[in-house]
């Protein structure tokens, strides 16, 4: 087995072992708990992700806040569990030894040996993962994907995050970067993407995307939009994915149109990865996943009509993630006690 | 480990054993090999494969021609070995086991016991495979993917097949059908697929894709066509893939956009490989990538450009197989010696 990939204990893992922490580092906020060997949050904290800044010199210095900021929340649930190890997801690409973030698009970490200063800082053994890995970690442990031995899970917030897990091990590819399904390019020539190529499938499906098509109805000044443009008094820049999501499940007819498209271009990228990976369950997480079940169903009912060979082989579920919001930091602390 | 990841030795696997008989049924031919411990070829045989038939009556007779006539290669081959496991690729899906073949679009079988049936006429103890997965364990065993521990292959012929080798396991999926990359949709509402779906990758990159262009411009009459317009005597439906991959390699510039154009297409689609699965090299085989160095040569410069996140992670190497036809018999070979 080469070292990028974390090793499970098989298929049907014992949970158990003591406490862990686990941390969620996100662009906006920062997410950790302590974590029983059951999976179960025994304390939480929090705290503000340091606000991002353009000026390149005080990249840095945000580097080193963010970096502060997680000290304090492990010293903060670690003073009653002094041999609690430590995991840390995060946005971004880490190196095949999980020593290094290689980049880190939101967190102004480029080539940081965050672990080894960390765990000079912390003096606990420290883990850092990618926080869509860390979910799925999470929700093959302890969710929606027990008992599975091939998952792909869908982490749908901002944009798409992805991880796959075979028997027991994160798959993380050669250079550890794998599982970045949101920028498969899906149409070509399509929308631009953060990411600087065009047509990315997180363009198509993502939080992002809905409140870019919920921005689009107001501008236009679409009647059939009266409720969005109600809520946002007309205000196209105040349209959020979330808002959008929220009006749909409210009933809103032209919302839940948004969250339709959506769901059959969740779908086809779904058939996809199907073609590619077969496997036996998607889990389909994040904020805009767990927040909406009519986009997780129209997605299976598309991802069922798209599928090539339909008719010929067995369809993969399609679950909803169970662990909502917790689960990075879950799957994080799990994974340090794992190692 | 699952019972549908056949194991490998290892990243760098001893080469040795009796020699082994590998068979590789294709839609036109059925070509067979005894192949030594080190994936030589020491001795050859074929056979026609019995021609597809339209009527449903005969197709049962065509799927008793196919099994007659790969028993018959395997006692030709055999006379000398009477050991010799058998290793049997064939386009198309096996069930998780490798006992029954569940779908072969060229070859007629439909849930068919087919290990048993050939286990007992021949008395050898017989592997199926699917034949993308056989030549993908042949290159990384004995040609273009050696000591590589994340290899994905592309066998470009008529269509797109596929295999992931992760670690010496190749991985199947859940359902045994891992690895259909020629059915990712790439150009949603494309052209139609011969799986029903519209706008598969492999109808832009392929033989057929190839023929397919070549034929228009033939129909279409165009002028800077005249070097394809003359070998078919503006006979548009003799156009092929290898006619138009021949005239490339001798220069003519119509034919040359056409390689061209589906090199950036291949790229593309390479790409979205790369963003799932991060592999460490992309192995270009079959017929048409064996053919082809400057589709080879294009597919490699589209893919670094197209590659989401390029600057911030390392490139896969784009290599041609280096086993050509026998790629798929020799790999079966080494399958059935090792299971």
């Amino acid at each position: 087995m080469s070292e990028n990939q974390l090793q499970g204990p098989g298929a049907a893992p014992a949970s158990g072992g003591g406490p862990a922490i686990g941390i969620d580092v996100g662009g906006t906020k920062i997410a950790a708990g302590l974590v029983g060997g059951d999976g179960r949050l025994l304390q939480r904290a929090g705290r503000r992700t340091p606000r991002p800044v353009s000026d390149p010199a005080s990249e840095e210095m945000k580097a080193e806040a963010v970096e502060a900021a997680v000290v304090a929340v492990v010293r903060e649930l670690g003073a009653d569990a002094p041999d609690a190890p430590v995991g840390v997801g995060a946005a971004g690409w880490m190196d095949r030894s999980g020593r290094e973030v290689l980049f880190s698009p939101h967190l102004a970490w480029r080539n940081e040996p965050l672990q080894e200063r960390l765990e000079q800082a912390l003096g606990r053994p420290v883990l850092l993962t990618n926080d869509a890995d860390a979910a799925a970690w999470a929700e093959w442990r302890f969710g929606a994907a027990r008992e599975e031995t091939h998952v792909v899970c869908l982490t749908l917030g901002t944009g798409i995050g992805g991880a796959t897990i075979v028997d027991g091990r994160i798959q993380r590819g050669r250079f550890g970067v794998a599982g970045e399904f949101g920028h498969q390019t899906i149409v070509p020539g399509g929308h631009r993407c953060a990411c600087g190529n065009r047509g990315c499938w997180e363009q198509y499906a993502s939080g992002n995307a809905l409140g870019r098509e919920g921005r689009g109805l107001v501008e236009a000044a679409s009647p059939i939009a009266h409720a969005l443009r109600a809520a946002v008094d007309d205000d196209a820049a105040l349209v959020t994915g979330a808002l959008v999501t929220q009006l749909a499940a409210e009933g809103d007819p032209a919302c839940r149109d948004l969250i339709d498209e959506m769901g059959q271009w969740l779908g086809l990228g779904i058939a996809n990865l199907a073609a590619v990976l077969d496997p036996g369950v998607f889990v389909i997480g994040g904020g805009l996943g767990s927040a909406s079940t009519a986009l997780v169903e129209t997605a299976e009912h598309s991802y069922r009509r798209s599928l090539s060979g339909r008719g010929y082989r067995p369809f993969a579920r399609v679950a909803q993630a169970q662990l909502g919001a917790e689960a990075g930091l879950i799957g994080a602390a799990d994974l340090a006690r794992r190692r």
